[in-house]
């Protein structure tokens, strides 16, 4: 197809489609005329990849650039293709302090990691620094941060990922659209999580602090009775 | 106790405890003198209280201010109350499009909250917006988003909320407290979650997609392989 039908297709605008080109982050279409290049359905993948990268995981063009490296390469593994969109869509890691507290929160995490038989996590992945980080703010603030506090949450975790989020990505589609799901599944069925972990916590408010019956117990004082639906 | 002893107790600088003083955050000390003020336990608790909200919750002090007022208001119950301070730690919900993707985005989401008995939750809460909005994106993106799809990740949020979050919660002490645990276990355990779930993520996709043997598989490729602990 030509570049005008791969925008109509896409809903990407041409000048982007070409800023796209520029940066490598789009591969070159196949070259019929001095003035016309062809395109075809892995333009199209590629395309809905960069969209999911950026809007979804909200990453600069930088990072995408190194991801869509990984997708090019054929030596690059899945494991190590899905590892590199992982890691960039993670939280920039804060610097590790020398100290007791770091160090004993950073033992809680790699036996968590254990107890779930999670032993494949690479030794050094920034997300146990980072898990280590929050458990260490949760104890200078006086709340519960030990090992078996924890435990719940991650087989919770390791459920979910294992039964469901792990479906959610093909394993025997193209490259691209593999990484696409991934994206998307981290980034977005987390913020579903979190809404429903919401939901949940104002359900249980409700039952347990309110003095109002169900219909008027709304937790947005501003906001009058309304009928349930 | 005296404000330079406040300061010392709270690590809270005197110029920021008088910052709270002159925007109502923290109530007067009692007068003692014309240039003397008394301070008590009650302003410790605040002063905690505010740090949680400033530094864990990172709200403006305008939100703070009307979260405060929910707390220092006793005809607000603590289910008002905490609601206050849980819509404020919400992310802001996006304009509401009136089409039929988001129609039935958001009767899914009546749907889930009936089947999880969650029929306190208000009505409007801005949450059931902010879920329904995330469906559409995932519908758009061509991902599986059908009540099937969210009741595992449901059900999943009310076990550790009604087994856990709210054990987190104490019920008897003084509002201030209630309310600094409240914005503590949202923020906190919800990261927490997070990077379990990302630490999950990473031991099944090298379960499933490494070629390359455990100790080695890491999913950073610009990292070298290193010893497990």
């Amino acid at each position: 197809m030509r570049i005008s039908q791969l925008s109509a297709e896409s809903g990407v605008a041409i000048p982007t489609i070409k800023f796209y080109l520029r940066e490598g982050l789009l591969p070159q279409g196949e070259q019929t005329s001095a003035t016309r290049a062809e395109y075809d359905q892995s333009h199209l993948r590629r395309l809905r990849l960069i969209r999911a990268l950026l809007e979804v995981g909200r990453l600069p063009v930088a990072v995408i650039r190194k991801i869509i490296e990984a997708v090019e390469d054929e030596g690059t593994d899945i494991h190590g293709m899905l590892g590199t969109a992982h890691y960039a869509l993670s939280p920039a890691p804060e610097p590790v302090p020398d100290d007791e507290d770091w160090r004993s929160a950073r033992e809680i995490v790699d036996h968590l990691v254990a107890d779930l038989d999670w032993h494949r996590v690479h030794p050094d992945a920034p997300t146990r620094d980072e898990l280590a980080q929050t458990l260490v703010t949760l104890k200078h603030l006086g709340m519960p941060a030990t090992r078996d506090d924890l435990l719940p949450y991650a087989r919770a975790a390791d459920t979910l990922v294992k039964e469901h989020d792990i479906r959610k990505i093909p394993l025997d589609g193209p490259r691209d659209t593999t990484v696409e799901a991934l994206v998307i599944c981290q980034v977005l069925y987390g913020k579903a999580f979190d809404a429903l972990r919401r939901l949940a916590q104002e359900s249980e408010s409700a039952r347990h602090f309110s003095t109002r019956p169900p219909a008027d117990c709304a937790a947005a004082p501003e906001k009058g009775p309304s009928d349930e639906e």
